[in-house]
């Protein structure tokens, strides 16, 4: 008796959605029985979305962040503080600062971190061009605001001396307890941070 | 200044995909970066595989797997016992009871359960269709193999009611201990459906 599989199509479809980041086999048939079953309509708008994602958004040449024209609304503003940027690793992280709605300088997006580990070099990410950009003058402060785990320490920690001898300010955000964090549940490394980065209390 | 956001068929990406089961707008988000920024070649891929699989992929007009032609290729094989029908939620459980490779008879595919709670009654799955098929005649024992929740408890007990007149044994798989199942951690449900499902040991 042969084995029962599911037909190539349907096959090929679970293969594609497996693919994508977190996506196993097994999230990808439930997903793939979802879009063929319960909701078709949903495969061709989908598609669509797919199709129009690619073809119509790219990178602002500057900072590249996701941007319609040659250049995204950030560079484009000129209300914006030029002479501080902001080193974030994906244009997510840039959604979360603006979300805050302190900073106002510019941003550099990285697109991607320097992890030897997983063999990632600093050509994996958009630094050559964050050095061109400080080159220009214009800039006085570079603040790293990569994650806080161990590559993007490391990140910042590399930028930092890459862009030592250019005459700018390098800072990198604080780190230390979460507000709402309990004392209890902290990790050693997290209090250490809390810790040596300790400010004195205006009493 | 105006709020940043995303690209407008960026965001429409994310929208369509947080329209998939399990996928919220975080996971969206990551997905539709990922697609945009990493792999412009499985946009097309998965774009092209969306299209496939909608075409490409019916239902088998007699027991609701999928289908490339009228009839699956289980349907489709005469050396099946045509007698015995197993009565699925989904059709991926089909291929669950398939790799177990011990269930020769036929199957029915509801493509859904019984759930009034959520607004499911009898019609959102296809249980008329398994009733026209006892009634043909050719069916002596009906296996409900719905899974051991709530619903799927709920829906074998629904069926076997209204199969009740059709002259037909509808059995239900058996309840208990799963293999290597510990009974320091086993639940009491499945504790009390293993004791009063208890067989005697042959010694």
């Amino acid at each position: 008796m042969a084995v029962v599989t599911f037909p190539r199509p349907l096959q090929k479809l679970i293969r594609e959605l497996s693919k994508l980041p977190t996506v196993g086999e097994k999230t990808a048939t439930r997903l793939a029985y979802h879009l063929v079953q319960n909701d078709p309509a949903l495969v061709d708008t989908l598609a669509r979305a797919l199709h129009e994602a690619k073809e119509g958004i790219s990178f602002c040449q500057r900072c590249f962040f996701f941007a319609e024209d040659d250049e995204c609304t950030i560079c484009q503003d000129h209300s914006r503080d030029r002479s501080v940027v902001c080193v974030l690793e994906k244009p997510m992280d840039l959604i979360s600062i603006e979300r805050m709605g302190e900073y106002k300088g510019i941003y550099h997006i990285l697109h991607g971190l320097w992890a030897p580990l997983r063999g990632k070099g600093p050509e994996s990410m958009k630094l050559q061009e964050l050095v061109d950009r400080v080159k220009e003058g214009e800039i006085s402060e570079v603040i790293l605001a990569t994650s806080a785990t161990v590559e993007g320490d490391a990140t910042a920690l590399y930028i930092a001396r890459t862009l030592e001898e250019l005459g700018v300010s390098t800072t990198r955000l604080a780190q230390g307890m979460p507000k709402g964090g309990e004392l209890e549940y902290a990790d050693e490394v997290t209090l250490s941070k809390a810790f040596s980065g300790r400010n004195r209390l205006s009493a």
